[in-house]
């Protein structure tokens, strides 16, 4: 069983939950509840069953005939309307995720999918942490280890630095961070990707890995030092390698995650090979969760235009990682 | 009727040439000729057949039956050794690029196609210019306003900076140059693809496109006011995108080519997508130059690994953008 949260009930996450329960009520190994006050279901999920349970382990039986919620400690405020969040709801975004993660860690859930949140809507009630990820260290009693993986059907992907500008992003890249996210990720998909020897590859920054200092020196100062002292953890790595080469089908067969210098570096490859199935998953945090790889889209919420597909790659995602854990 | 470069003939240049002839020679609307000493048969092309022909006007005719080859008025200094690059064969190198050209402006070749040549090893010799793209600019008469385009099946991208570190494209991007290789990209795609609308992508530098200035103020600073000034030329333009939504399916099927700010924005997606078949196009020097993606792997060369598709897909696009002209 995976517990889902509601995200901001103004977004498009109660349709594209509804829409991912219709299509995944069929399949026997994935179950999901939803964290959510049942008023949201009135408001925002018109036109799906639901079915309010007392608790998670009730949810299963539900679930192939009606969308099983769990209701959280803390309620929404006010009757959410599309593509019009109210900072008075944040109490209840940010209890359906505390409520979940509390389901993981008592193992009533195996695992966590979280909804789109808006931070800035959070920011406005005073909620502390840069976001959702952060939020979810906190809780676990696990911060500063935590790494953003994205993962489509033929490649995974992890940035090392995420969202800074591409001339921060240069800045404020080091040795040490490069470690830590390539030695979280390699324990990840060991631990919970059930791959035994796991083999990263390590993108170089500069346009064909610098060619040995001559366009850029990084991949000398930063990356192969970096590259040393995880080789002498025992991690199986190939790099730095140039970033325009190292997407093709041939150079994927070579590796199981990329560990990536920038955002747009471990972006255009994963949304270019296949943008509506790339999922989110977060490393480090000692539990297993997943996101769709998407924001609210307060623009498009209430129009019946929102694609549940990520987030039904990241219930699918969630539900295999849960399998391996347990295995 | 194609002008073919040698090449660097210690590179792959030889056997690739060779494998794209054994590839074309059916194909009735792709003519080219090789314009080499006669001497690289017996050193490098063993078992393709070849016809030495006066002139150009001479290869059709052979063409179906054996590899023509134009003789330049430069001939080898020394027999080419795979993988053995040789400074003294410099000036054949250049020399077989020089009469290329003036075949071409002579009306007597229609377009042309370079085999790779390596800088360092011409450097060595004296060569002054940069690379071949400088060079051909030069020959033409036409110096500064050369622009490179890579064109695959699925993708038309233009990078802005080049052979530059990331940071040396962050620190010389400038608005004057966006706009210089945007103008020149429109008007190719009108004069030399025969596209009588062409729509134009410009991609963003940061993460998002910037976030409106949140991650990185480059679109505001430098890529918006470029768009301007080409949109005040009637260019039609789409920006600044965010890198990584902007190569989908979807999204290509919106522009004809892609204006990027740096080099592996450019060609991470262009590879990605299909790696053997991206083909050099460069624009602004007054005549269709095509070449393949690749160097000149001396590496490789000699051992029957080199894959032709490159060289074959140059050709073929050469050909294709001479009929277009013609037409």
């Amino acid at each position: 069983m995976l517990a889902l949260t509601m995200g901001d009930p103004a977004g498009i996450g109660p349709e594209i939950t509804a829409g991912a329960w219709a299509a995944l009520r069929g399949e026997e190994d994935i179950r999901f509840a939803l964290i959510a006050d049942p008023a949201l279901a009135a408001a925002r999920l018109g036109g799906c069953p639901v079915h309010v349970v007392a608790q998670l382990a009730d949810a299963a039986a539900v679930f192939p005939e009606a969308l099983p919620i769990v209701a959280p400690a803390t309620r929404l405020e006010v009757a959410p309307v599309a593509g019009r969040p109210d900072p008075r709801n944040a109490a209840a975004i940010t209890g359906s995720i505390a409520d979940a993660v509390a389901s993981v860690r008592r193992g009533e859930a195996a695992g966590l999918v979280t909804n789109p949140i808006a931070k800035s809507v959070l920011k406005q009630a005073g909620f502390p942490h840069p976001g959702h990820t952060e939020y979810l260290a906190a809780l676990m009693g696990r911060t500063g280890d935590e790494v953003m993986m994205l993962a489509g059907p033929e490649l995974r992907v992890v940035p090392v630095t995420i969202h800074l500008s591409l001339r921060q992003a240069l800045d404020s890249l080091r040795t040490d961070e490069i470690v830590r996210v390539a030695r979280t990720t390699a324990r990840s998909l060991l631990e919970m990707f059930g791959i035994a020897a796991p083999r990263l590859a390590i993108a170089g920054l500069n346009p064909h890995a610098g060619e040995d200092g001559h366009m850029g020196d990084e991949e000398i100062t930063l990356i192969r030092p970096a590259m040393e002292r995880l080789r002498a953890e025992g991690i199986s790595l190939l790099g730095p390698l140039p970033p325009d080469t190292m997407f093709t089908e041939a150079a994927r067969a070579r590796y199981d995650a990329a560990i990536c210098m920038y955002h747009d570096q471990a972006l255009i490859p994963l949304k270019t090979l296949d943008m509506a199935r790339g999922v989110n998953v977060t490393l480090g945090i000692g539990l297993v969760r997943t996101s769709p790889d998407h924001g609210t889209a307060f623009d498009i919420a209430g129009t019946g235009r929102a694609e549940p597909t990520s987030l039904i790659e990241a219930l699918r995602l969630a539900g295999r990682l849960t399998q391996a854990r347990a295995a």
